[in-house]
This record gives C-alpha cells, sequence and structure tokens, in this order.
C-alpha cells in the first residue's frame, strides 16, 4: 500500500484553481456589495472560493435512533410538528416528509444543546439550477439555518451550499451526493447563552457531518440568519424548536431525531 | 406520536443514582489520591459518575472511505505502519489487524489537522475486568490517547472507558456495543500549536463521535495523555503518526482511514 | 435460547383461523364462479386461505449487481426499455421510476433461463384496497406474471396479491413490507420448452424470493398469465422480454439486474 | 446505457478454456477413476469444467431472522447445539462460533423441508490449498452436505468448491468471497420421503443462492453425501438435524436461522 499523501496538496490547488476560473464569472450578479464578514469575505461573496467536491460512498439503511434519541419523524406522521396554520401539512411520500409549498414546519417541543440527525434528498431529475434547486435548510432554535441544497455539480456562492452556516460559512469540502439519493447531516449544536442585559455571554458553535464528513468544526456562529445581511443575535430561551423550511423545492427528508445533551456550561474556552 | 422529552431528566437521575450506588465500591482502589483536573475531579476519579449507558442500533457495513481519504488499513496488509522494531507485526485476521502483544504500531505518515475514522472489536467471549477487559487505544500525534475499552457492562473509571480523553475526560455517555460488534470511532481533531519558546499557543481540541453519537464535542487536551498524572504539553512538530496501542488484549482493528482536514488557524476563539 | 419451534404450528393454525374468518367475506364478488385450477382451487378463489404474515427486518442498501448481470435500470435513465410508442416514458423520481400512466415498458433486450432481481415500493400513503392498492407486475417473457401489489394489511384474493404467481399459485407467506419500504424480488426463470409441433415439452419453473424469504419454491407455471381464466401456453422462442406493469397506480422500481443463467436442459425430473 | 449481453457467451467461452487449461494439470491426482454420476462426470471429476468466478459486492449487515424462523445462533451461546460427547464446544469469537477441532456439531431441534440462513468466513490469511483450505460444510438431515470452502482463487475439483453439492453437483458459478469475508447461504431444500419398503419415493430437491447468486437451481439430490462414492439414499424420519462440519480449519459461522416450510407434497412434477 502506498500513501497518497498528495490529496491534501491536490485539494489546495484545486480551490485555488476554482478560485481563478470562477473569478470571472459571478453566479449570482449583485453579490459583490454585501456586506463584510469578519473572515474578510461578504456575504454570499462571489469570490470566496468554493468548496473542493469529495466522493463519498453510497447511502447505506438508515441510522436506527439510540435509545436516549427523541424521534421527531419515523416515515409514519407529522404529529411532532406543527405547521403555518396549524397542523403540519408536508406530504408524506413513502416513508419521508416531503415539501409541498405549506410552508416551514417546526417541532412542537424545545430543545438547547443537541445533537440532531436527519437524512433528506433532493428532487431527481433536478430543476432549476444554483440556490434554485433542491433548496431548504435545517434551522437550530428556528433561526439558525444549516443549509440544504442540491450541491451536486450545481456552482452557486460558496457559504450558500449544502451545509454551509448560511450566509456565514461555507463547508470545508462539498460532500453532497447525487440528487435522488438519501444524504446525512449530523449537527452538533452548542447553544448560545445571554447575559441579563440580552447581551451575548456565550456564542452559539456547531458541527456539522456531511455524510459521514466533517463540513464544519466547532464553528462561532455570528447570529441568527439573515438575507444578504450579517447575522445578528437576540436574545431568546434556553431552548427552541427545529424548523425545516419551505423554499418551494419538493425536497424529502426522513429519520429525524434529536438527543439533548447535558454540556458543561463554563466559562468560555 | 408523543415526544418523550423525559430522557434527559432520567439520564440526570441515572447519574445521581449512578454515583450514590457506586460511591462505596471502588473498582479501582487508590485512585482517590491522585491529582486533581481542573474541573475538580481527580485523574481516575472513582467517585466521578460514570456515562449512562445509551443503547445503539446494531453494526452496519463499513463505512466506504470517502476519496480525499488516506487509507491506512483495508484488510489486506501492514505497509502503512511501523512496529517496535520495524516492520508491524500485529496478526491480520480475517480483514481485520489484531493486537497480538507484539507492541504499539504507528503509521508511517504524519499528520495534523485530520478526521479519523477507525473500527474497533473487543474481544468475545470477554476475559478480565475493569481495564483488563478490551484495552487499547488511538493516539493522535502518538500522544493525545482516545481510550478503547470493552466498556460494555463493564464498570470501571469514568476517566479511563471507552471514548474516554483518558486520564482527563469521559464520554458525555457510554455508547458502546456488546464484545464481538464492530464499533466505529469518527474523530476529528484539532492540532495544537506552540510558540517560539516551547509554549502552548492554542491547546489540541478533540471531538469524538462513538456508534454515531457524539461522546466528546469540542474538548480541549490538557496536554498529552501520561498515567495518574495530569497530563502536559511538549512542543512538538505540526505534524506526528496515528498510534494504535497493544496493551495485551486481542482488540481488532479495520477500516481505518484518515482525512487531513484544511482548517482556520486563527486566533483562539 | 430455547427453540421456539411452534411458529410452525401457530402458522397453521393462523391459516385455519383466516380461512373460517373470510369465508364469509368475499373482498372480489364472484370470483366463485371462475374456472377450476389443477390444485382444486378456482382462479381467485375467495375461500383460498390467504398467506400468513410474516414480519421482515427493514430494508437494507441496495443490494448491488454481481459482476456477470446485465443491470437494467440503475436509476439513470430507461434506455433499456421500449414503451407503448417506443421510448419508455415513465418517471424518473429520485433514482427510481415510476408507473405514470404512460402503460406497460419492456427490455430491449431478450432472456431466457434467468435470475431477475428488481426492488419496488408501493405508494405511501395509501390508495385503494384490494387490488387497486399498488398493483404491478413483473412478467417473465412479457407474459408470465410475478404480482406487484401492496399486500401489507390488504386483504385480497389469495392468488392476486404480492408475490403470487398471477391466478395460479399464492406465496407460501405473505413477507410484504409496508407501503414505502423499498422490497425485493429475486426471480430464478426456467423457461419453457415447446415441440415441433407447438404442444409443451417442458413447463416453465420458478423461484421467487421476497425479502430474503422464500414465497415461491420451483413451482411449474400452468401457462401465460390470464384473467379469471386458467393459464395457457402458446408456443414461443427460447428468449423473451421482460416486462413491467402499468397498472395505473404510481408504483416505483429500482436496481433491476437480470442474470443469464446456463442451465442443462436434460429430460424433465 | 448499452446492454452487455455478451457476458453470456464470455462465461461459456471461459468455462471451456478453463477446461482446456485445467485439463493437463490435475489439481487432485486420482480422481479419474471414481465411479461415475449420472451426467456423465465423475465423483470429484478432475476433468469436470470449475465454475466461472463472479466477482459480486461486499458484505452488508446481517440479514435480520424474519418472525417465523427459528433462530439457532445468534453470537451468544450454542445452547442450540449438541457435540461429540454432549455440549457443543466450538469457539464463541467476537459473536461468531468457530470451528476448534472438538468435531461436528447439530442442531437439537429437526426440521423437514426448510429455508436455511447462515453465514460464514474463511480464515484469512489463508492456510493450505484446495481442500485443505477454509473446508467446512452444512448438512440437511445431517446427511445431505453443501460444502463449505474457501473458493476464492482457489482451484479444487469442481464438484468439492463452495456450494457445490458435494461429489454430485458444481455450483453454477463461483460467488465466493475472498477470505475474511462474511458470506451468505440461503438453502430452499425440499426433503425427500420413502415408501414403506424404505425405497426413494421422492428424491430431496435443494436450491442454494451464495451471496445473493442462485447456484443450485432445483437440483435433486441423489443420495446422503459420501466419499469419493456416489451418493445413496438410506431411509430416515421426516425430520433431522442441521449439521455443520469439523474439518480441521478455523471457519466461522454466525446469523444462522431457519423456516420451516409447509410445501405441498403432491406427486413428483
Amino acid at each position: 500500500m502506498t500513501l497518497p499523501i498528495t490529496p491534501v496538496v491536490a485539494v489546495s490547488l484545486l480551490a485555488l484553481a476554482t478560485t481563478l476560473a470562477t473569478g470571472g464569472q459571478d453566479p449570482q450578479p449583485g453579490y459583490r456589495d454585501t456586506p463584510k464578514l469578519p473572515d474578510g469575505f461578504r456575504v454570499h461573496d462571489a469570490d470566496r472560493p468554493r468548496p473542493v467536491a469529495v466522493a463519498v460512498g453510497p447511502a447505506g439503511a438508515p441510522t436506527p435512533p439510540p435509545a436516549d434519541a427523541v424521534v421527531l419523524f419515523d416515515g409514519k406522521d407529522l404529529s411532532a410538528f406543527r405547521g403555518r396554520d396549524g397542523d403540519a401539512k408536508w406530504l408524506l411520500v413513502d416513508g419521508a416528509m416531503q415539501v409541498n409549498g405549506t410552508g416551514d414546519i417546526e417541532t412542537k417541543a424545545e430543545f438547547g444543546d443537541c445533537q440532531v440527525h436527519i437524512e433528506w434528498m433532493a428532487p431527481s431529475p433536478t430543476k432549476g439550477d444554483s440556490q434554485g434547486r433542491g433548496n431548504s435548510g435545517v434551522f437550530l432554535f428556528g433561526r439558525y439555518e444549516v443549509q440544504v441544497l442540491d450541491s451536486f455539480e450545481n456552482p452557486t456562492y460558496a457559504d450558500g451550499q449544502a451545509a454551509a452556516l448560511y450566509g456565514q460559512k461555507p463547508p470545508l469540502v462539498n460532500a453532497c451526493r447525487r440528487p435522488g439519493e438519501w444524504q446525512t447531516y449530523d449537527i452538533f449544536f452548542r447553544a448560545p447563552s445571554f447575559k441579563a442585559d440580552g447581551s451575548v455571554e456565550l456564542p452559539a458553535r456547531i458541527t456539522v457531518v456531511h455524510n459521514g464528513i466533517v463540513v464544519q468544526l466547532d464553528e462561532t456562529l455570528l447570529g441568527a440568519t439573515s438575507h444578504r445581511g450579517v447575522a445578528k443575535y437576540t436574545q431568546h430561551a434556553d431552548k427552541g424548536p427545529l424548523k425545516l423550511q419551505d423554499h418551494g423545492d419538493p425536497v424529502k427528508f426522513r429519520n429525524f431525531w434529536v438527543r439533548p445533551l447535558q454540556l458543561e456550561r463554563a466559562a468560555p474556552k
């Protein structure tokens, strides 16, 4: 066996090449005048290098929920969720729930620090492109979004692709499977805390594993997801719902469960 | 569907009960006079509550390595490793490598920030108890240990069980499968950095996912693993080998791969 | 471990109970005057005991085709099939092909003795009942049907349920998974042979494995599937197409492959 | 997609080539003077073409037993078996049972017509060759053998390789995985019946599916397996034990279950 250490170098070169190659073709014209993020890039920055695509193996069977998980959706009904006007009305299709234009849905139960497991599938055959292709999202506390998007061979701005902290941070790599294949997110979330005066004591931190690959590693969230603006925090309670977005595309979800975590809540590191 | 939010409470109560119940039975006599850790417990503290056991589903097929992984062991040979006297001499058994008393083995290649995937199996039927049952370890940089132990219904000190940062921090829960079943570790590691004078600039941080469950979430390592002492850092290079421990028990490993990560190396958060 | 041999007895008693219980409620009125089959029951006989349901485990990942298989559908296109007016026009949905009212489709290639692997899914939520729920079929030589039907808790006549040789022979047991879950058929088929005068030399024989359970074991086919009549043979060539039925229900299929078999063609046993 | 129908032809040509190529190198000298079988070949005939090898996909997770199965071995104990001197004494290793020189074991319970599922693994690294490599066997009624052998790139006489009806009929193809990988047998068995005078009324018939591929399709057994002689029947009861052979090689077995079948027992077809 020989050790191909070169991928690392290859990845860097590819990222560079991607930057150079796309510099002149702005997939989202106008995203050069958005505000700057702390890392120097702008929100939805067209000049931000897009993560390198990494092929992953085929989807396996659904991961069974461990014994301490709260099962939110097991294929049978939407009773754990509420929708725009009361009941959640997404389609039940073949053991999955599918976005159908009836609006976002969110859990009736609320969660603080937690591990979230969810599986999703982008529609196949594909329709639309860039942000119009298989767009949805998983929102912690109903406000911190992990982007869902069909990013398989689908160029879009880096902080808007699958597993991005939308508008804040692209994933380390693009681990997207093809449309029509099930994909997994495992999200480990440390909720933010606030001082008595409503200012942030500790910002939220998040790790995202996409199809078995870590793509966000203990990233600090800048605040609640916003559109074309820099995220900001607004004080909220210790727990909040999990929200799934209806962005108009018939994305499917299945095997959705959450494990509340008992994390130490000491001083920031 | 009803939402059994009670597990969280149940977990806390159980942990409390465990503490009370084991207070008088010290499985490792003498571990009450070890030095104190920053979190207030002593190294191998017999009074530290043991993590609650969480039943997980059965092992699935091995996770195929993604395209950017460096495959260290695929069942065929040990050519990526070196042993005590040159070649690694662990047993090749049915597509796995098995500890056989010939000493620790470590990778010839070196890695810095990385995602490590490894699968391991404790011997069945079991032999021995506490730290003498299915003991081994995965060492990042050859010195920061994630403990391997058959912790299935096997009481031992909390910071010495499977997925503990040995002698530093127990896992959040005990996600161990039975002996004789394959188990997975996915480890996300941020290497430490040092100043010119050899002092620590940024300590190492680690996340461990055991059988699909997060059990260490961005924990800060106190230093290199030591025995009955508090871990300390000693300056080292940007990269180091991955080491597997020969602790005398015939533990098996398979499907060992690593993905170098391109993490930002900014100021500490 | 104790050996629960009693299931066998339980199965017989259940079958008996089923017969008694359904004797008075004919789910398909009129099916008492169809012609008699050689085994004494009538075609679609309402008095024929329905096979006992046997719960099987959850669907695993798709079975990869072996190296000698002809892959007919791998999720990408319908180029191996033709439809009513030329091209096959079933829907491509998420790596599956779905019945959509455009008529039956059949393979362009032809096969004789063969092993057929196909996976199918009945629509969820369910619509309709009895023969109107998730109805389709796999036809060897375009004429010998293995029934596809959502037979999960769906009473219908015994020789018309999933894995029946339609109108000829019910399966040994009902191994149907719930609608919305993938199911597998593995079919082993010995083609019939004919004499020079067109009469049957050797009838076709068939074994069907449904979700890993044998449900037809080397059954002799009475002839080409017909509706409410006893099947009859008409001479045909050594090879023929595989046909999938459009019965109006949006059944899905995936991972469809076939292995031509080199069977001895000696005298009948 | 194009349809590579040519494999069929390729298979035939390869089989022919194999015959020609091995004609002069007899791997088992002396096996040219054994008695003739009804199909014209001799027992263990060195001139019989060896089945073509067909690569199959990797092993998946163990197949869960359906609800009507009698579980004979689930990894925990050997209580369903007896050995040479009373208790079965094979090794329990990592959820499997392993041949260890203590002799054959057989089930305490007896079965007639049945479906048998069993998983086995040949030792890796390999030791020995031909019949000396990973040899064991599954015996229906304690006397009709389906051969277990590490036939991966291991030439031996055709009717002695994995999934052969030993000494009677080679498998249609060689579907063996590598040593060290789990393999599955699904065996569908119709027991023989005898007349009052002890002569055979209906011979036993058997179908064997090896790693998902049919390799014996409703073959008629010539009688109880014998060594270098033609199999013969001796009258026996309606049910008998399942036996696993200790041939001296440390073969492993797991996930062993059986489903009694309620087959029609009409006149022979």
